[in-house]
C-alpha cells in the first residue's frame, strides 16, 4: 500500500528546485514520463496513460510513429545532416518535393515556403513581418481569445490577459475584434469588423492583415462557421487587407483536412504551420506566402534552427497520410464518434452547464460551472487519461488525441472522461 | 569535363522555385549536403568540406557526435518520449541533474532554469519579459552591432539595420549604446553609458536591463575586454540595473569555458543559452534567472516545443565535456593555433587592411577592403572549406570550427583559408 | 458689376502663397473678416454674417462680449500682468475664487485645477498623463468618432482616420470601443465594452481610463443618452477604471449646463475644459482632477502659456453667467427652438435622408445623401450664415451659435439654413 | 513690523488649496503679482522686481510693450476679430505680409507658414508630423538635455528624466544623441552621430529628422558652436535627413538675431517658433516648412486657437524691431555687458565651481556646487530680482531679461545677482 503511494508521488524535487515557477503542465500531470507509443504514455512506474492531449497538437501522428522512427534511426546511423540552417540538404529537398506534390499542387496552390525558427511563434512573427513589409501598414487585426504565441509580436495578438501581462510593456500594432459569437448569438461580428473598417471615424486604421484561427485551440475551442470565415475573407479581399490563417494547432489534419480551412474554400495570403508539421514532435515551423508577398531580401529574417533535418525527414514521411482521402475519411468517422459521445455527456450533466465545442479531432466540452473543467481533467488523470483544459477561465476540457488513435483507444478515453465527469458530479452532491 | 561541371552545379531548382527569397546561406554554399561527421560535411556528389562554420555555433560538439548519436538511436528505439511540453520526463530529469552538478554547483551558481521555446530568440524574449516584469521598467540597453534574434522583442535589440527593416514597424523600448571600441580606441564607451545614465537630462530613462554579448558573433567578432565587461557589470550593480548576457553564440564552450564570461568573473542576473546547448544540433534553449527574478506565474510564458527530449538527452551527454578542465585546456591550445595563424595571415596581406578579431574558438579576420571577406569565403568554399562572413558589411571571415576538431583538421582548414586569401589577392593584381 | 465681383472675391493671394496647405476653414468661408460683435461677423467689405459656428465652440459668450471687452481694455491700460507662467497673479486668484464659488462648491465638487498649455489638446494630454501615472496602466479606452486633439497622445484617441494619418507613426495605448449607436440601434455598446473588459481572453488589458465626450462635436454630433453615460460610469467604477470627460466642446454651457454631464449626474475623475472657458476666445485650458489623482510633482508637466491672465480675467467674467439658473433656462428655450426648426426641416427634405442630432446648443442635421451637407454649408455662406460641417464624411451641418444669440438672430440664421437646404434641393431636381 | 511681515507673506491659500501640486514657479517666486511694465513686475504690495526671467522667453519685448498695448486696446475697442481658427482675417493678413517682407525675403527664405495650436509643443508636434509624413520614416534624433515640450510627441524628445516620467508610458520613436560637449571636451559628438548613422549595425535606423536647439534654454544653457551646428547640418544634408531647429526659446531675437542660427548660416528644413513670436506674451506658435515638405491635406492638422488675432496684431508690431540691424547691434552690446559681468562673477567665486554659459541675451552661470544656483535665485528674489534656474539639476541661474531692457536696468539686475552670490557664499563660510 505504502509502496503504491510512493509510486503515486514521483520524486519531483529536482524540477521544483531548479525549474522556473513558470512551469505549468507538470503541476497537473504529476508523473515523470519515460516512454510513449502511439496514443499511449508511460510513467517511470510503468503506469499507462491514454493521451488525449497529443503534445498540444504536436503529436498528431502519435508518439514514436513507427515509419518515422525507422527513417530517423536509419538517417542518424548514416550520418545524415542534422542541422543545416538554410543550406540545401537532401532531406530538405525531399520535403520540398513532397509538400509541393502532395499538398500544394492538388489544391492549386502556389505558395512560397519560408522557414522561420522552428516554433509556432516564429512562424507568426515572420507572417507579421511579411504582411507589414508588403503593405506598408502596421496594424494587425486579430480576434478575442486568439492565441498566436509568446514572443513580443505574437503576444500582441494573443488575447489572454494573464499571458499578455508577461510582456510588462504595452503591446502595440494589434487590434482585437470580436470572434464569431463573442458578442452573443444575435450579433454578427463580421459586420462589426466591417463597420469599424468602413466608418472613417472609427479610429481603426486600415490594417496590414487580419489573422485568425478557424478553431481557437487555446482560447476555448470556439470553431468559426464556414459562413463567418468566408465573410471575413470577403471583407479582406474588398479592402486589400491580407488574410493570415494561423493553422498551427488546427492545421496538419487536426480538423479533418490538411489545412483547417479547406471546407470553407479560403485562400489565405499567408498560412502559419508548426506543431505537427514536423511529424515526430520535433520542432519545425513553416510560413506559406502568396508569391507576390515574397518581398524578402536574402537573410532579412533568419534563425539558427531553421534547418532541422530530422524534422524534414519525419515531415516528409507524415505527408504520406495525405496522399489520398482515406485518412480524412477516417478522421471524419472518429470526429463523429467524439461529437456523439460529448453530446451524450452534455445531456447527462446539465448542472455543470455543459457546451460542446470544436470541430474534427479538436473538440471538447465547456463546463460553465467554475472549476469543473479542471476537476474533470484532474479526475481523468488519476484514471489514466491526459486531457488539457482550454479557454480564458480554463473552462473547457479538450479531446485532442493523436489523429492515428484507433477506435478502441478513442472509446476507452471517452469512457474515462465520462467516469471523470461522473466523479466530479458526485463530488457536487 | 562537362560531367564535372554538372557535378559542380547541383540541381537546386526545387529550392529556387519553392523557397522564399529570404533563403541565404544556400546562395553562398551552393551544394546539396547529404552527410556530415565531426568537422566534415559531404555533398550529394560525395565532395568533402571542412566545416569552419559549425551551424553558426550550434554544432560545437561536431556533426553526429558518436556518443550522442548512440544515445539518441537507443532512446528512439526504446520509444523514449520525444515531445513533452513542460511535463516531467526522465530525460529532462537527467539533464537538470547534470546541469546542476556539472555547471551550476562548481561555479557557485543558484540560477533557476526557464525553458522557453527552443530557439535563441525565444530565450532572449523570455529574458526581456523577466527583466521588465521584475523591475517594472521598459527600456533595455543593448549595444551597437548586437545580434539577439528576429522576433519583435529581440529584433528591437539587434543592431543590423537591414534586419531591423524586416519588422516594418518602429522597434521600441531598446537603446543602443556604443560597444567597446565603437567610437574609436580613445573613447571609453563604458563611461559614455555611465554619462547617459547619470545625467538627469540625457533622455535615457533608467533601464530594466543591459544585455550584451561578450563576443559579437554576428556583429563582426568584436570581443569585449575583461575590463570593459567588469565596468559594465559594475555600472549595472550600482544603479540596480539587471545584467543579461546573451551567451547563445559565445557560450557552450565557444570561447574556451562553458560560459563566455567566466574569465571576467561576471555574475549576470539572466543568461540566455541555445545553439550548442542541445549538443546534437537539435533545437533547444534555456534562460537562467537569479532566483529573486523568478517572479513568473505558472504558464505565463509557454511554447509547444519547450520539451524537446532528444535535445535533453544530447545536452546531458554534452555536459560530460565540462566535467573537468581538460576540454577547456584543449580549446585554449586550438585557439592559440588559430590566433597565430590569423596573425600570420594578417601580416601577409596588408593591402586587404586585415584585422584579427574574436576570442577562443570564435575568431576571424576583418578585411577592410570592401568585398574581400565575401571573396575569401567564396574561394574557400570552392576549395572545400565552409566559412561564414560576419559584421555589418560582411567584412569578417569567421573561423568557427566545431570545438572537437582535431589539430590536423584545424591546420587543413587554416591552410585553405590562406590559399583563398592568396587567390583573392592575385585577383587584385 | 465688376466692382461687386471683385468684392465677392477677396484678395487671398498672401494666404495662398504663404500658408501651409493644411489651412482649411478659409477654403470654405472665403472672406477676409475684419470685425465681429455678438453673433455677427463682418468681412472687409462690410458684409454681415450670422455666426452659427462660434469659433468651433470657443465663442459661447459671443464676439467681443461687452463686459469682458471693457474689463480687458481696462486691465491692459493699467498694465495688468499678461503672461505669468504658473506664478501667482491677482487675475488668476480671482478666477480661482470665482470658479470655486460659482462652479465647484454649488455642485459639491472638490476637484483640483491643473493648468496645462492653453489648448484643448494640452488638457487632454495632461489628463492622460494623470490617469496613467495614478493607475500605473497604459491603455486608454476611447470611442469611435471621438475627437480629442492633434498632439501625439490625443491624436491616438481621435477616431478620424484622415487626421490619424498625419502622425505617420503607429498610434498606441488607445483602444476604440463603439460609441452608443455605432453598431446600430439594437446593440448596447456599453455591454460590448463590459464584455471586452470581463472576458479574460479578450486582448483588452485593464485600461487606465475611459475618455468620452457626451456629445461628439467633431465626430458627427452623436449625443449619448443619459442611460448610456451612466452605464459607462458604472462600468468604470466597478472595475477601478478612471472616467475622463472631455468637455472641451460640449462643456462651458454648450449643452445647457456648465458641464455637459450634469443632467446625467456623472462624477468624472478627470474633466478637460478649454474653448469657451477663456470667455473671450483667447487660449485657455484647464484640467480638473479628483484630489486623490493629484499625484504630480512640482513642474512635472509645464508649458509657457499656462498663465494667460487676459483669459483668466475674461473667464472670471464669463462665470457670472452661471451664478444662477437663468442662463440655463434661456439656453433650454433656444435649444428647443433649434430642435423644432431642425425637425421641421428634416421632414421637409426626405430625399436628403436627414437625421437630427445633438443636444442643447450643439445640434445639427446629418444629410445621408453624400455631399449634401457641404452644399448646404456653402449655400448658407453665400447667404450670410457661417455653419461648420462635422462627422467622418462631413455629413452634418452644425447649428452652434454663440449661446448669447438672441431669438431673432437665431430665427434669422435658421431661416437661412432652410433657404439653403431648399437651394440644394432645387439643384437636385 | 508685524505689518511688514504680513506683507512679505501673501495669502496664497486659494492657490495651495485649488491648484494641482504640479504648480512650480509660484513656489519659488512667492508673490502675487499685479502689474508689469517693460522689465519690471510689481506684486500686490507694490513691491518692484526686475525681471531677468521674461516669461521664460515669452516676453522679449517687455511687459505691456507700449506700441503693442495701444494697438491691442484700439483693436478690441473697434470689435476686431479675436478668434478665427484658420479663417482669413485682416490681422492675420497683416502679419503674413510683415513676416514675409521683414523676415523671409531679406534672408532669401521661401518657407511656408503652418499655424498649429498656439503653444510651443504644438509647433514641435506639427514639425514631427511634417517630417515623418514627408520622409516615411519614424525616428527623430534629438539631443541630450533637449527640451521640446510636454505633449506625448514632444516629450519623447525632451531629455529631462523627471519630466519624461510624467508620461507613464514608454516614449518612442526618438533617439538621444550627445549634444556638443555632453561626452566631454575631447569628444566630437557630431562624429558620434555620424558613426551611428553610417555603421550598418548601429541599431540606429535612418531618421526622419534631427531636431536641435542652438542654445538649450531649459537644459542648462549649453550653446552649440557654429562649427558643430554646421557639421550637424552637413551630416543631415548628406544623408537626406531633415533638420528641424526648435527656435522657440532661442529664436525671436533672444540670441541677438531673429533666428538663433543666422550666424551659422543654417537653412533648416523646419523651424519651430512660439514664446515671443506673439509679442505681447499671448499664446502663438508657428512652424516654418520648406515648400517641398508642405505635403499636408486641408485640415489634416488643426486646433481651436490657431487664429489668435490679438497675437497676430502684436506679432506684426513686434516685427518692426527687425526692420533694420539697429536692434541686433543693441542686443550685441547688452550681451557683451552680461558676458563681462558673468565672467567677473565667475572669477570671484571659484568655490562654487562656476561656469559661464549661453549666448546673446540667453546667458547664465552654472554653479557646480550642488544647490548653489537655487540658493542664488532665492536670494535674488528676496532682493527684487526674478531669475529662473535651468539644467538637469537646476544648476544654472539664467540671465534672460526682456530684450528691451535698458542698460541701467541690466546693470541693476546684475548687481543684485552679484550681491546674491555673495550672500550665498557668506552662508557657506
Amino acid at each position: 500500500m505504502t509502496h503504491t503511494k510512493v509510486l503515486d508521488q514521483p520524486n519531483t524535487a529536482i524540477f521544483d528546485e531548479l525549474e522556473s515557477e513558470v512551469r505549468s503542465y507538470c503541476r497537473h500531470f504529476t508523473a515523470v514520463f519515460t516512454r510513449a507509443n502511439g496514443y499511449k504514455l508511460y510513467d517511470h512506474q510503468g503506469k499507462e496513460y491514454i493521451d488525449f492531449f497529443a503534445g498540444a497538437g504536436a503529436l498528431n501522428y502519435g508518439h514514436n510513429n513507427p515509419e518515422m522512427k525507422n527513417k530517423i534511426i536509419q538517417y542518424i546511423q548514416n550520418d545524415g545532416i542534422t542541422h543545416s540552417l538554410d543550406m540545401m540538404t537532401a532531406a530538405k529537398e525531399s520535403f520540398l518535393k513532397a509538400f509541393d506534390q502532395i499538398i500544394l499542387r492538388p489544391r492549386g496552390y502556389d505558395y512560397k515556403l519560408l522557414f522561420p525558427g522552428p516554433t509556432g511563434t516564429n512562424a507568426v512573427e515572420s507572417a507579421l513581418k511579411t504582411a507589414r513589409k508588403a503593405t506598408g501598414r502596421s496594424t494587425i487585426i486579430c480576434f478575442t481569445n486568439a492565441f498566436h504565441g509568446m514572443t513580443l509580436g505574437s503576444l500582441a495578438l494573443t488575447g489572454n490577459k494573464f499571458k499578455r501581462k508577461g510582456a510588462a510593456v504595452p503591446l502595440s500594432d494589434a487590434l482585437f475584434m470580436p470572434y464569431e459569437h463573442f458578442l452573443g448569438e444575435g450579433i454578427d461580428t463580421a459586420e462589426v469588423l466591417e463597420r469599424y473598417l468602413d466608418d472613417q471615424g472609427s479610429g481603426v486604421d486600415l490594417p496590414a492583415a487580419v489573422i485568425l484561427e478557424t478553431v481557437q485551440g487555446e482560447g476555448g475551442l470556439h470553431a468559426a462557421s464556414t459562413e463567418w470565415l468566408q465573410k471575413i475573407e470577403k471583407i479582406c479581399r474588398e479592402r486589400d487587407i491580407l488574410l493570415i490563417v494561423d493553422d498551427i494547432q488546427a492545421g496538419c489534419g487536426r480538423t479533418g483536412t490538411f489545412f483547417s480551412f479547406e471546407h470553407a474554400g479560403l485562400e489565405p495570403d499567408i498560412i502559419c504551420l508548426s506543431k505537427s508539421l514536423g511529424g515526430f514532435g520535433l520542432p519545425m515551423a513553416m510560413t506559406l506566402l502568396k508569391p507576390e508577398l515574397d518581398t524578402w531580401q536574402p537573410g532579412e529574417h533568419n534563425g539558427t534552427f531553421r534547418g532541422n533535418n530530422i524534422s524534414f525527414l519525419a515531415a516528409t514521411e507524415a505527408l504520406n497520410y495525405w496522399k489520398d482521402e482515406a485518412f480524412s475519411r477516417e478522421l471524419e468517422r472518429k470526429a463523429e464518434l467524439i461529437r456523439a459521445s460529448l453530446n451524450e455527456l452534455a445531456e447527462a450533466c446539465p448542472e455543470l452547464k455543459p457546451e460542446v465545442r470544436g470541430r474534427g479531432m479538436l473538440q471538447g466540452i465547456a463546463f460553465h460551472r467554475e472549476g469543473a473543467a479542471g476537476e474533470v481533467s484532474a479526475a481523468a488523470f488519476r484514471r489514466g487519461l491526459i486531457m488539457e483544459t482550454s479557454g480564458p477561465k480554463d473552462e473547457v476540457v479538450k479531446v485532442m488525441p493523436p489523429l492515428i488513435i484507433d477506435e478502441s483507444g478513442l472509446r476507452a478515453g471517452l469512457k474515462i472522461l465520462m467516469q471523470s465527469v461522473a466523479e466530479v458530479r458526485r463530488g457536487l452532491m
